[in-house]
């Protein structure tokens, strides 16, 4: 008999053998229904898995990630099973699941048209309703790659080259007519598949590799219910219309030029305020906490990034300038701002009193991305970014990590951003040494010193091995743009190999030269990709802090425009700056119609009535006509609003 | 008879013939001791000249900068005759007039000690107290040569070479013993020349090549009065404590960086954030003024630079990444905005109605100096400038025009270096027309809009033939370092030209497509260079507003600090940020001393009587104690200065 751990630590006795379907249907047939997959010991495994040892058991269902991955691993079989019936010579390269659903690459004479996906798509829920039971077998490596040739499938044969080296038994997944190789795991049955709709079609090369042949891949997503696509559905095309590389083009925040390049993206007036307003944001909180800002230049010669390892671990990335053969002196474009804020500290001899030296900047930096990587204003090739580097000394490490864990979190709050995001606790790969720099005890020291503080600060991380900087592991603060993508946004590092490395020292309490400890960390990440962020966000529709204009003033007849005038000189002296006035000869619906298109927190219109009571009439973006009020009244109101940086 | 029209309007009547030193004689026998050289119809000429015609004509002394200069060259002459007495082998090559005195190469074994300038020193006093006549002659070619044959002076036969070539005479000077090859013009003997230093002795080639022969430069000035030497030297002696090159690296505002490179300033956080607060500064005045800003690019493709001009009329001094030959796209780092803004006005469809369009940005530029032409703040590779460019139409050119010079000098009087500006009218030269785009036509008619425009503003300006941008002819405000050594500070620039080129083009409201007229303009230019003028200005002591530290407190024993805790609290609440606390164990004289030399603006000291009394004593950097006060008073005091940008 065996002792299984249950969610929540309950422990129940089962025969050795058992299955986790067998325990899932045991525990409930709602649970049994519902499993996709299961967790063994922490490893994730398919439900079919027989138990021999005491373990921890976990049912996952679609409502946990490593769930929805086996089940749009099976929607993925199902959509080749659908083409293999309809496409018969069709050959099968791979077919994951992905965020959000799942795709498969196949080897078809044309691309598919939309009538010939809904076709594929019909068969799909045929298959579905059919409520065939998914098998797993192993065959020897000889055994496998014949049934891969009796089907022709040579994709297929090439990846059995490839895992079949060490003689291991290959697993294949079978439901009815349809057999493929793979790994698994997958649901019991394809009856689970309720929902499913293939969304597009696109070209994609075998491995990758633009010299193979070109793959169709048909992507696709699947749920459990009906609704949940639907919802899923609305969802996606809510993004599209929040895409910021559609909805920032068209509100007038951003452009790009072909003339100026790929990943440069031109911010226009608009973008250039919110930023302006973002950093000066940054600036003030920062100094308010005792960092002191530097402003370094955005190139160097070649020796400063020997000195720092970019070189040697980032050349790649680099805008370099010159060539190292011909010319006397290179230089590149930073890639990261580290190596200049040092210069900042060496200028000086310091000592202990100096510590903790906290050097902000808005710096900005230069990556040489592919062109294909290029995104709006999340994936660029010149950005700016809220840096800084903190000196400190080892007492100082937890103190100084838990202040700028403090500003990053203030700053998310505050730009409403802080329910979106989640931590990943980035770490060096020691299978990958040559990525780092470093000895395996520092990097073992600086990763539980990392880990010592973030369990003190009760941080929920999920770990990032090989996601550490080549000189030390990263707190990284991730968040998921409209489209469900993952990008990190703000980082905080702990470094303990840099300050070695460019002979920054300071002399302690005790008379002894020592290195300081460095933190690396943004506040709030990239302008760029925050602006990207909270125009997704926010549709649009900044809070009125940020607002590029913050109210549009809308005269109902040329003889209202003086008031609006006066009225507009009133608010800019109270500091409410981006004040329009739209004196258009266009009827009053018009005007308000093309300022709530324009996303105006505030529209005041004006009549003749309002002159003669000494008022305004007051639309909000959000809420429509809010009446009334003197103009008095409404400076108030919207200071109120400003300084509280209320989010809508 | 001649007419003579002289200053200020009055026609005397002279016989032909006479010489502009004997009419100085007849207008009073100062101004014949005075007179250094002559004007002639605009036409500096020397006083021997015989006058054959009306015309009009001014007298110049050391008090005109021409007069100086003919002075100045002189001068070198009485340093060559020096020379030659005491070193008869010497070879002479050039002996300028420059900025602030004169210099002569000379070809000596070795470079001269301060013991020998000393003693050439010496024996040019002895030359100046014999009061010899100097005497101009020409003799044609060949005699020219054969007098310099005889001398042995091998360059001047080099330079007669040069200028034989048209068969016409060649003019000398002689001075007793001395005799050089000159175009003049000089003093009428060398008696004036009072007062006179050698300054430096340094290397320089024949010709600025490095590959001729190495000459020894002998540095010197000179003046009519010792008092006036005095005065000069006295305030190089300044001018040396005040160089931003020393004492901004002193007070902490820069440092440079080996490692990093030449020309790549790092700002250290005083300088930084004086940078931030003038940013930030001129960003609100232009947005106050209606323009809008953007953030374009610091790179773009070769494309962008073809279609602009640039690349054929400024690739030398760009920064290019790539290279055309092998690399599929080239970028450079921009040396100007110009390009990128016209970008941001091609996004969408222009109506007349928009215009003008006033684009300002916080623009930071590159350019490939040489490595020996950088200069702490002021040469650099790497700016941030407030770059400006407008679109408008031909009616609105001259009014926006004044708007950019309104901007400029608001801007200079706020921060008190208006009346250390002087104006430049840069236009091209028709003789050099390689350097420019463009017809003929087109360049009068941008000169004389120009011309027009600065005639009505009454602007006092001096042409800079040449000084244009290859776009169109530019104002450009000139200002002077602490060394005397001008550069442009602020450029306001005409161009019809490039909208064109971009097809930037706007819908007038006659229905027809146009170019708008461009301005391009900076309203502070670099503030790299402006920090560097600020330091040199004020020796490093900024107005309270743009002060890096504002007030430091200083208690008189650690048992006061609480009390200036709060009052740093209730500072910074008020907005006045840049308060610091010397909380180090230090006598209270040492914290003061420093906190001066620091260039604090105000100083608090507190001590037991002050918590008694809940007040707060007062120094002032400029004014020492001033008293005691309570810390409303105090806060009402700064504000009020602040918010009046006061400079002291």
């Amino acid at each position: 008999m065996l002792n299984i751990t249950l969610k929540g630590g309950a422990v129940k006795q089962y025969e050795a053998g058992i299955t986790a379907a067998e325990i899932a249907k045991d525990l409930g047939a709602g649970l049994y229904k519902a499993a996709c997959a299961c967790k063994v010991n922490g490893e994730v495994c398919d439900l079919r898995t027989p138990l021999t040892e005491d373990c921890e058991l976990g049912i996952l269902t679609f409502e946990d990630p490593e769930g929805k991955k086996a089940f749009w691993h099976t929607a993925s079989h199902i959509l080749a099973q659908a083409v293999q019936h309809l496409y018969p010579d069709a050959k099968f390269a791979i077919g994951p699941a992905v965020d959000n659903g799942f795709y498969y690459d196949i080897d078809v004479p044309k691309a598919f048209t939309p009538e010939e996906l809904e076709k594929i798509e019909a068969e799909m829920k045929k298959i579905v309703k059919s409520g065939m039971a998914i098998e797993r077998f192993e065959l020897p490596p000889e055994e496998a790659r014949k049934l891969m040739e009796d089907c022709r499938q040579t994709y297929k044969l090439e990846l059995i080259d490839e895992h079949a080296g060490n003689g291991e038994h290959i697993s294949f997944y079978k439901q009815g007519d349809f057999t493929d190789l793979c790994a698994g795991p997958h649901l019991m049955s394809v009856a689970p598949v309720k929902a499913i709709k293939l969304t597009q079609c696109t070209g994609a090369y075998w491995r990758g590799d633009a010299n193979n042949q070109q793959l169709c891949r048909v992507y696709g997503t699947a749920f459990p219910k009906a609704s949940q696509l639907e919802e899923y559905l609305a969802q996606v095309e809510e993004a599209k219309k929040r895409d910021h590389n559609k909805l920032g083009r068209e509100l007038g925040f951003f452009t790009t030029s072909d003339v100026i390049g790929q990943g440069l993206p031109i911010l226009l007036p608009k973008g250039a305020r919110v930023i302006q307003l973002l950093q000066r944001f940054v600036e003030d909180e920062e100094q308010r906490r005792g960092w002191l800002l530097t402003k370094t230049p955005y190139m160097a010669k070649s020796d400063l990034y020997k000195l720092s390892g970019h070189w040697d671990h980032y050349k790649d990335g680099m805008f370099v300038l010159g060539d190292e053969e011909k010319d006397d002196e290179v230089f590149a474009l930073r890639p990261m701002t580290c190596p200049f804020q040092y210069q900042a500290y060496l200028s000086k001899k310091r000592s202990y009193r100096e510590l903790p030296l906290r050097y902000n900047e808005t710096s900005t930096l230069f990556r040489n991305e592919a062109s294909g990587e290029m995104h709006g204003l999340i994936r660029v090739r010149q950005f700016t970014i809220s840096e800084g580097h903190l000196m400190c000394t080892p007492t100082q490490l937890e103190d100084e990590f838990r202040g700028c864990l403090e500003l990053a979190i203030y700053m998310l709050k505050t730009l409403g951003l802080y329910e979106d995001i989640s931590y990943r606790f980035s770490k060096w790969d020691p299978d990958d040494r040559e990525k780092y720099i470093g000895t395996e005890e520092q990097w073992e020291e600086a990763q539980s010193a990392m880990k010592r503080i973030l369990d003190d600060l009760e941080i929920p991380y999920v770990d990032g091995v090989g996601e550490a900087a080549f000189y030390g592991p990263k707190l990284d603060i991730q968040i998921k743009n409209v489209h469900g993508k993952e990008d990190t946004l703000i980082t905080i590092q702990i470094d303990q190999m840099l300050a070695e490395k460019f002979g920054m020292e300071y002399v302690d309490a005790d008379g002894q030269m020592k290195n300081p400890y460095i933190i690396h960390r943004t506040s709030i990440g990239c302008y760029e990709r925050t602006l990207a962020l909270l125009i997704e966000k926010y549709a649009g529709a900044f809070p009125l802090w940020l607002a590029p204009t913050q109210v549009k003033l809308l005269p109902i007849a040329d003889r209202h425009l003086d008031y609006l005038y006066d009225l507009q000189k009133k608010l800019q002296a109270a500091g409410i700056q981006r004040v329009e006035i739209d004196d258009r000869s266009e009827k009053i619906g018009y005007k308000i119609r093309e300022a709530q298109l324009e996303k105006v927190p505030y529209m005041v219109v004006v009549g003749d009535k309002d002159i003669e009571n000494q008022v305004v009439s007051i639309r909000s973006r959000k809420d429509g006509d809010i009446g009334q009020m003197t103009a008095e009244e409404l400076i108030a109101k919207l200071i109120d609003e400003i300084d509280r940086k209320v989010i809508q």
